[in-house]
């Protein structure tokens, strides 16, 4: 099964459009969980649990395990094996932003594809086709390419005017030309506008944006840019809103109630009109 | 001590600006090794063994140890503890090729340079500036932006042209404004000319390469385009190369042999003419 089928599946069983991100923090984890032999985990899979009914799909950011060494990388392996012996019809996308040159590259893909076992994963698009190539011959995972960062800074280079167009645009241009079908396309939420320009050059891709914000007004705009003709074909990520929602034993509940709100916000405007 | 002393002080001591890769393949390495608890460990302390008073800096490049999950990341831990322990003297270049936004950054930097103790790493700055502070902000490790790759398809995009401008020179450029001083570029051993536009921006900036081809008309090419006044200020990176010199059983002598040659032909270059 495909990336795009296990998800397009998931969307429609759960109604929803969200991503959670497992950006776990030991800074910000429940006290009482730090008690716990693997609190990365013990907290993964209470968020996982709490929520897996509301969601189109789990996004482990790897910083966040690296950040404690290989301890914190034992822990990303439990939490997906957990996910997808308990969860198997919810996809696993690991946020890995990787990104090298031929034979380094292949290496990279290896890892998230096979030793990870993601269903997808993220790359930088920079180095050009030869450097991705090695990620989209996994046909069955999708591979989604920075087109436009959600950060402040994000237009200092890819805003660039290349004959008179910004450079992520120009890039996506480019990438729509490549020859895969799973190539997926990312796009910060806080861009609405650019949204709007890259859905349009992209009307059957599936998306990956993230940095939803709080404010109904903001959800508006970057889902009725985001999504596709059947209002859907996005995956709209949210992290420490849902993950941090209480800091106490109520995490998972207050989690829950988090996700559920945020599912129903996007759900809102998904009709197209 | 700052990277760049530990640099400057090991190039004066073994009269090397060769980088040596240890980017250890499991299908690659010599055979007999394959019986031992931990063949990438030890590979790479053979390698070290045999070069150590031959090179300026070692570049494991972390896609090689991903690749064999959690336990390859062991043999990386073993490595790089193996070497601050025996050859202190020697710099850690941790080639990861990192870059995501804020408060995920500051995760990877975290890695990188607390956990794995990396003496330097490697990023994209595709994303800006708000996403390298939290790596410049380790005033002593130095953080390498990728201004030009050395693949094939490294301009389909690097080149695109920004006012006239190939874009990675433009930013380049924008790189140049920023404040910090523990900011080393990269640019590919394949693309002289572009190395020395980038060599006239960056006088005094500490550069990697890599890519180096085994021609010495190439290497003649972008020793003299990659060096600073000094004849100095850059480590050219070589891997397939010296770690494969030989598959048998004589592998680290080979190896020797063959870092010798490159960081000779190098040398040959070095003096501004």
């Amino acid at each position: 099964m495909t990336f795009r089928d296990k998800l397009e599946t998931i969307i429609a069983k759960n109604n929803s459009l969200l991503c959670v991100g497992l950006d776990p923090d030991l800074e910000k984890l429940p006290k009482h969980l730090l008690e716990t032999k693997d609190p990365i985990f013990e907290f993964n899979k209470a968020i996982i649990d709490a929520t897996h009914d509301l969601v189109c799909v789990y996004k482990p950011n790897i910083a966040f395990y690296e950040a404690e060494g290989i301890e914190g990388l034992q822990s990303l392996k439990k939490t997906i094996e957990y996910l997808q012996q308990t969860y198997p019809e919810i996809p696993l996308l690991l946020d890995a932003k990787r990104g090298d040159i031929g034979n380094t590259a292949a290496k990279y893909a290896k890892a998230a594809f096979e030793y990870w076992n993601a269903d997808a994963t993220t790359v930088y698009p920079h180095l050009g086709l030869d450097s991705l190539i090695p990620f989209f011959e996994y046909k069955d995972k999708m591979t989604i390419v920075l087109v436009k960062t959600s950060n402040k800074d994000s237009g200092m280079f890819q805003d660039l005017p290349v004959d008179g167009e910004p450079y992520y645009l120009r890039m996506a241009e480019k990438i729509k030309t490549w020859s895969y079908d799973n190539i997926g396309i990312f796009v910060g939420a806080t861009y609405p506008k650019e949204m709007k320009g890259i859905r349009q050059l992209f009307p059957d891709h599936i998306f990956l944006s993230a940095g939803l914000g709080a404010q109904q007004a903001e959800i508006a705009a970057i889902v009725k840019a985001g999504i596709n003709a059947r209002g859907s074909g996005i995956m709209f990520n949210a992290s420490r809103s849902i993950l941090y929602a209480s800091s106490g034993s109520d995490f998972a509940d207050k989690a829950r109630t988090k996700t559920l709100e945020t599912r129903d916000a996007i759900n809102q405007y998904r009709k197209k009109s």
